[in-house]
């Protein structure tokens, strides 16, 4: 049984492509209050659960001893363009731990903003580890190995301690196995373990409402989550979904993309967590998708109509030409 | 009804994401000789139909009195990567029509390929009109304008006469309905028209074999295709699909792509034309699904291998860790 049609790319007038997908809205108790589509399935949520994978840095003491605050912990938990700020950031970052780029196993990428990588080639820049996108969560990911005492060398690797502390709150968080049956390896090569979308939904509603959580972890969850909407630009960038959604009111939605159309939110407000996963992996009908859903569950107007004009909006071609419309379809309406 | 999963991308043995589409193969007489999912709803071929969309270049005359040979009429049909190589022709094609750049309508784009784009800003590049993809069609459009006296001022509107022209070969090539019911607008800003998936592949047949064709426009249709296949690089640029596909076996394969998951192909051989289209746009699936219909048509076991080879394929990480695969579902086998 096919997913359904959740997103529509038009031209012409004419529909010219269409995204298909799963989404789910979960409160903290585990009760799904929204869903379309197959959400059975196991999915890997790839970096829409940074914010999960910041836990250990936070718990473990490592933020506080090496004096990080909300920009730190929010480039714990991003995907950032590679933006100077945050290129800046996560190089301090290891620098608390006494450490520099070498210490990062992510490997190097350029920024995937054209803009931001051309501006960085023309003014001489060179590429590195620190450019990557997952680079906070990494330099996080080192400071933790450094804070414990353990080597941070291998800590991308499954059997590494801060893999281990990592996959104990996510399984904490999630209530889903998490083991080497289930794990595939991430782009910066760290494990992503196949999880049900509700699971991931149900993580981050108990994310924000300390639910279910120890009150040690309840803290860290809720610190984690005010940090990431206190300073959105460090979550991913400028123009960016995920800033932009953060940007629309200020601490009342949390969200994050991953890979291959994953995208996750909380509204902290109302201790509820949604996931969406586009089916072909587009990122573009993701943040459709959980713009609309959000939109389905939130009482502002004003957000509403934020995250409405972000589900939804016209296309132009490099003259600046109208070509068509990206919408979400009557399912996620 | 949905179409059917004709690729798959995996990781850590499990499938990520799925692609749907439809595909066909269809000889210069009209007959369908393969076909998949639902192929009678009308799409936008985009830059797919290049080759057709350069008749009147060849036609008009313009490419003899300019002196175009094999790589000007190949980059009139490009979608190129903006490599210097391409860059420098399309502006030596407008030279030859006494024009600059300045006459292209397309808009400025950097090249999509980063390594490109980084290099070239690292240099000192500056960006124009040129850099566009479409620089080569454009330039053409241009050529055919200023050969047959006309401006080539409004050259990507509709009412254009160098539009007029290239709806009198699409329709006579493919024998489908081209008017303002069935237009949008392309991404460098001329018509792009709303047609079957089989009309296409048709007309790329009957390029081949100038079957129902004027004696004069069979000549120039088998011109194009010929002059694509001995110049891949100027059709695409360094590793792009268009260009793998027509050194896979120089001569034996014609092969376009076109934005939102389009892919046409020919074997001229055969007379056989194939055209595919991705329902949700990506061109990684589109890729895969042309070369696995070609795969399935050709009897050449090296170049079969080597079709087999685009359609299936690892994916590494950053690191050049193989995370998973994409490939083609039994559909395609």
């Amino acid at each position: 049984m096919a997913n359904p049609v959740l997103v529509e790319v038009t031209r012409g007038g004419r529909v010219e492509s269409r995204h298909r997908g799963a989404a789910v809205a979960v409160d903290a108790a585990g009760q799904i209050i929204f869903s379309k589509g197959d959400t059975s399935a196991p999915i890997f949520p790839r970096s829409a659960v940074k914010a999960m994978q910041a836990l250990p840095l936070v718990e473990s003491g490592a933020a506080d001893a090496y004096g990080f605050g909300d920009r730190e912990i929010a480039l714990a938990c991003s995907s950032h363009s590679g933006q100077p700020e945050h290129v800046a950031l996560a190089a301090a970052m290891l620098k608390a731990a006494g450490r520099d780029a070498d210490a990062l196993e992510c490997g190097c990428h350029w920024p995937f903003n054209m803009k931001v990588s051309t501006r960085m080639a023309a003014s001489g820049g060179k590429l590195t580890t620190l450019h990557n996108n997952c680079s906070g969560k990494h330099a996080g990911f080192v400071c933790v190995a450094c804070h414990l005492g353990h080597s941070p060398a291998g800590y991308i690797n499954y059997d590494h301690p801060v893999q281990g502390l990592v996959r104990d709150a996510l399984g904490d968080l999630t209530g889903a196995h998490y083991g080497v049956d289930t794990c595939g390896t991430d782009g910066c090569s760290i494990p992503t373990y196949a999880v049900p979308l509700p699971a991931v939904a149900h993580g981050f509603a108990k994310m924000t409402t300390g639910e279910g959580l120890a009150p040690a972890r309840a803290k860290a969850a809720r610190r984690i989550i005010e940090a990431c909407m206190a300073e959105p630009f460090y979550v991913a960038g400028s123009k960016r979904a995920c800033t932009r959604l953060m940007e629309l009111a200020p601490g009342k939605v949390f969200a994050k993309t991953g890979a291959e159309g994953v995208f996750c939110a909380a509204l902290p407000e109302q201790g509820v967590g949604v996931a969406v996963k586009c089916d072909d992996g587009a990122t573009r009908a993701a943040e459709a998708m959980v713009a609309a859903v959000l939109a389905l569950l939130v009482e502002d107007e004003a957000l509403r109509d934020g995250l409405r004009a972000i589900a939804g909006h016209s296309i132009s071609n490099w003259n600046g030409i109208e070509t068509g419309h990206l919408r979400v379809t009557e399912a996620l309406l």
